[in-house]
């Protein structure tokens, strides 16, 4: 029996109306659009990529897009004069700037510099920090209102939109990135996992990865994941983006896997669709916030 | 074969003596002595019991100790115009607020509150996330320093001093709160370790923690780790402080666990002992960054 193929775009295209609705009742209430700022230093031709697909996408829900593109000799300083004239802008409500930022920018101290309330990738350490410590699901929380990076929000968004339970079941995360790996960890414990963190040091990777009720992989090495690698019934999710041959594969080897696993994201329409998606309700939410 | 007790008094009374000539040297250097507040509303007794050890640890190794006791009617307003007033004084470096505050405080807007650089026991988000964020052991990064809570650090300590690999290996924790379980996986997984967390919703628990090399308790119920629940030759540390029948014991049955542990902390003895040291390090520390 092979697995169910867990729909990314159409689940994203879901979410996409959503949000555009949500966006409708926005404008009409406060007479602008949710407005993201994409801040970019030089011309990385998958950044330039990235950035025309966000535009594509919050054009097409009618959301403010904002391009800011420094030179590819900008200092440190420009790009964090920029990222506080952002953070300062009201008619701003969401900030991303992509990397790679050019050599010699200390991005770690560009992300620190982002306002929480507008860190639309969930990057500060402030809003990872406020992830890392909100209380699990059910339990009530004084905790202040944090962004989520997008990509791993998008997989826990698949879970949930495809009824998986997750509460009291094994989650184990292949890679501990902090765009993805960590903060879905967060995200499924939070929902009540037991999660597990692999990595390169985890050896053999198998005897936990066959342990997973919920797999996901993040790791960035194209068809890590074999079949004899899922325990028979799982659910995985694939964050994985690779190019093997000019081919995107993902970080599972789907012809593998698929014939063990009971639910598998696909590689290109698993969670790829479902990043932009969740970028655009992460700006949403902040511009509610904002202007409540 | 019974396991090998790890003497946390032993311990930390080396890294007691260690801080305390860093400290002579400091007082040396500058004429002042790092310095913690200790801030607390109310005489709840276990808070007044705990400043009261702090006070003896501080001032054993000529630190400076400052308590500022608010009424048990004070408000929030009140905390936070306090804990404002120490982060902008120059003659503290640490500050820790006791808890619990009196109702109807927010904890979570108090420890935001800290400024992340005199937070002594890393209870901030700010510090959360430093640490969530934070690059695996020898990888470099440019990532802010962070200050850690006393106790896990503690717990890491008394691995790396009893010589414990930790990289590679699988170290389960029973616990998920942001004071001992959260921080205790990071600090794992940044030394390579493939790390889990384990919590109410895992059942049985017995199924999780048999794969712990390392096992850390953490989780506030005396005596819940059994012998049958440990890996023969697994390290354990029990973070738990319970008192039942007047008599203090830890997470973990400690008179099974030794027949089958390869090491174990006791209860009391163990961890408890670390805290105090590892606070103190942690205001060296703190006063060597801002004063430099």
């Amino acid at each position: 029996m092979t697995a169910q193929i867990l729909d990314g775009r159409a689940i994203s295209k879901e979410i996409g109306e959503e949000v555009a609705a949500q966006v409708a009742e926005f404008r009409a209430q406060y007479g602008f659009a949710p407005t993201i700022a994409v801040v970019r230093a030089g011309e990385d031709p998958a950044s330039v990529s990235y950035a025309r697909m966000i535009q594509r996408s919050f054009e097409r829900a009618e959301m403010g897009f904002v391009p800011h593109i420094l030179p590819e000799t900008a200092s440190q300083g420009q790009v964090l004069d920029l990222v506080n004239q952002l953070n300062a802008d009201a008619s701003v409500h969401g900030i991303m700037v992509q990397e790679p930022l050019p050599r010699g920018i200390d991005e770690d101290a560009v992300k620190a510099a982002l306002s929480p309330a507008k860190d639309a990738d969930g990057v500060s350490p402030i809003n990872a920090g406020r992830l890392a410590q909100a209380a699990p699901i059910g339990r009530s929380s004084t905790t202040l209102n944090y962004l989520v990076p997008a990509t791993p929000l998008g997989g826990l968004e698949i879970l949930k939109r495809s009824n998986v339970e997750i509460d009291g079941r094994r989650a184990i995360i292949v890679g501990r990135s902090n765009i993805v790996g960590r903060p879905m960890a967060f995200l499924l414990m939070q929902h009540h996992a037991t999660v597990s963190i692999c990595h390169s040091h985890t050896r053999p990777l198998g005897d936990v990865t066959r342990q997973a009720d919920i797999l996901c992989a993040a790791v960035g090495v194209p068809r890590l994941i074999k079949g004899d690698m899922v325990k028979p019934g799982a659910v995985v999710i694939d964050f994985g983006v690779n190019f093997v041959d000019g081919k995107m594969c993902g970080d599972v080897d789907f012809d593998e896997v698929v014939e063990v696993a009971g639910m598998i994201t696909p590689v290109p329409g698993g969670t790829g669709p479902m990043t932009n998606v969740m970028l655009m309700r992460n700006v949403l939410e902040a511009a509610q916030r904002q202007c409540r």
